[in-house]
């Protein structure tokens, strides 16, 4: 399960062309951040910059500008109550992320609502956190795109009302299947389902288990999908390279921060780069 | 005594179960931070967040949010005038620290109130800095929770009512009785008393005489109470490991930083793991 | 190629004159930095004051007042709506940038053209990013003044009429002859063409690809030109700097981030010092 | 000269009596930081609590309170424009420090007026920056308080009358005594002049040649003067540690930042603890 992991990892992250710049390596839009929850938009947005996406663009509450610029200045700032940016920008972008510290109330709702109405079918969208609820309460139909599903077991529950001790292979599968989307079901060993594909991660620890986490491989994910050109193997990539690094770290820490873990990600790539 | 004192830390911080999440860790409130102090909120949530705990969230003055997010993007904020909030999420969480930063005028006391009411005898209250001083000063009955005092000499002479030159075991473990908590006594040698019982502190440096120590320690407790069941060894285990990285920095710097501490928690807990 | 730039160099960064303060090692100004792009503003400040520029002031929307004291307490604030303080203080300084992260709107305009309008010919200026397509855009005649023009391929197809198929080292070398600037058009192996000679990066890599990564080399030129006497020099020097710290810290990272190179200039100078 | 340099050091910064808290170490206030130069105030309120401060409050502008907690969150803060809180609070300090980023307009010379009104003969005053232009051009007559200006020596022509060219060591120790105050008077080798004593120097570096290496050794000077009893020993030790720490990380650097001097004070301190 390791090896075979790893051989997509080596399969995922190619050396990158000389004659590149950073528009050869995706536009990435993360909304997400309210008043309460910026750290999450942040952490999201500092995975996807270290996972070596070409441009990252974070629609947050202004409130959270300045932590944005301090932790992660490469990242682009709008506001994202600023309506026309959103409309004229969306389609700019490769991937869109939504949901890290987005919240729950009437906001959140039509930030969601207005990236389904915008998006294509040839942009890639990583529904996360608070916005996978979103989509379970209102039973929102989903757009025509290429979307990604992050959810713990409690979201999922919600998503595919599949109570979670029903949570097994075929029940999930078959709800993947019907949503038309990859999922990354996060747990002890977190599993992507895929179009009749089920990958299992090696890896993870308990030292993972602390807030920000899930911001953070949403991040990444976001990243690597922007970058490469398998979107299930770059899924998968990323989840691998979270815990991977997570584990390392735990070696020496009894908890592992989420943002140490975007630290390492230059370095993990560099080592399995092929 | 060092000894001893290394068996109650080794049998707290467990390996952490594989089948766990952030929820396992505990969910701890921070309460402080006034316009004037509010670095002492953010260096508690930081220790809280490097101690391990599962999910920390910050209730401070909203001057705050960004220095929050940029020291600890892991913790959430919310806004401590926001008394709907406050009383919606208080039972939530298995910890509530309140004092560090929070001072003394009129809103600090009617936010220990407003704790005082709210709190269940499910939870753990630790009662920091001015918040003690208030407690003292308005001679506020105690709610019935699982009360944790962090006071230096002369906030306990407030509370206690006992002079310094007589702040003895015999008048200190009586008081302490009588108040039904646990009380962290900080000094050269701290001491931990709770229910006749006397713990004290086999290190501690003079290189810690700096201002945020305080913050820092009430944060570990927090971190360390949301997660290990035994309540009076997790208090103990927190005290000797803020004095052993200290004592652990000393040896190369003349003064140690409250935030150096923290920074080197994970591997402390990773040390003693057991 | 390598080993004559080395010379360019060395022959650039000289040990510095015991008997000097910071006045001697050049006043620069940084315009850029708006209610979006205050990253880019920021990265270049650091690049900048990590380069030794003697005294570094940042003009910039005030929204990124707290970003830039907390990445670079070393550079000075002023809004850059502040036009009496832009008009008295900008021609104290040796060196102007202007460009990063400035934004192409009606606003960006003015402050090209009150740039444009106050410097005299004793100072450089620096054109990068929005700048350069503020220049194209309005045809706007360029001031008497030593001008250093930053564009990547696609800026520097607006402002020469040069289609990026035809960007050969004898056409751009006629359009900068007709412009009297020099030119640091930035691609795979970065060019530098200056009054009839053209000098090529022996370095890069793909790691580089992200944004912030010209921000953080135009900071940079900032720097070096503050400081060293020949202008062309100091430019070549800073580009070569810049790709050189790149390639070393992308043998171990896939991506490098733009602040990760500023972080290593003052051990590079020092290498290369003679 | 090094040699009895090093004999100063050693007598001043002794090794921490065990029974010592943070009220031991001294309380320092530092006042600075505008709009513009906010940077000054945090650097210097970061290298006064490296130094070993027992509690370090810095009265500036609100809009550099974000900056203060991130860079040093041990630090208190109050808006400088608070009459009140700096006149109940400014005799409680053992050392003011007034000038690092303060500016020169009218409200910077209420603030040295209100210092100089309510100090009283048992504090120390550090007079830096533009607090010294202002005391020049205001004529302001000094306090009876123990004064130490640090001037750099454009700042010593304006405070002496003493022309840079006849700055030498008789018409400046002739203008110290009647100023009945230490002046630290900085240079390529920076002396001390106190009451008919003067101390040079030994190192220094070019490399500290950049904005902000002042504000940096006024928090030092702040630092030591609060911890060690004899204060001129206390002003060469820091004046000394500052450019020892310089000259050993311009070893590898061809410019030091001031940031970087203040991580390295708590090592220099033990290494030199008698």
């Amino acid at each position: 399960m390791f090896n075979s992991s790893i051989n997509i990892v080596k399969r995922t992250i190619r050396k990158r062309p000389n004659n590149s710049h950073k528009g050869t390596f995706g536009k990435v839009c993360i909304i997400g951040g309210n008043q309460n929850f910026g750290g999450a938009a942040i952490m999201a947005s500092k995975a996807c910059v270290y996972s070596g996406a070409g441009l990252t663009t974070t629609f947050t509450d202004p409130v959270n500008l300045d932590s944005l610029h301090n932790i992660i200045p490469e990242a682009m700032f709008v506001d994202y109550h600023d309506d026309n940016k959103l409309k004229s920008m969306i389609n700019s972008f490769d991937v869109i992320l939504i949901g890290p510290g987005l919240g729950n109330d009437d906001y959140s709702l039509s930030l969601v609502n207005q990236v389904f109405q915008q998006i294509n079918n040839h942009q890639i969208l990583i529904i996360d956190g608070s916005a996978i609820t979103i989509v379970a309460n209102h039973h929102l139909t989903l757009p025509d795109a290429n979307i990604i599903f992050t959810p713990h077991q409690m979201e999922w529950q919600r998503l595919s009302d599949i109570a979670i001790p029903d949570q097994n292979d075929k029940n999930n599968q078959n709800k993947v299947n019907a949503l038309h989307s990859t999922v990354v079901l996060k747990s002890h060993h977190t599993k992507v389902y895929s179009n009749n594909h089920i990958w299992v991660n090696p890896g993870g620890t308990p030292a993972q288990a602390t807030g920000g986490m899930g911001d953070t491989l949403a991040g990444m994910i976001a990243g690597f999908t922007a970058q490469f050109a398998n979107t299930e193997d770059a899924v998968i990539s990323a989840v691998f390279a979270h815990s991977f690094i997570a584990d390392k770290l735990a070696k020496n820490q009894y908890v592992v921060l989420p943002t140490q873990i975007s630290d390492h990600i230059p370095q993990f790539m560099k080592k399995f780069e092929n």
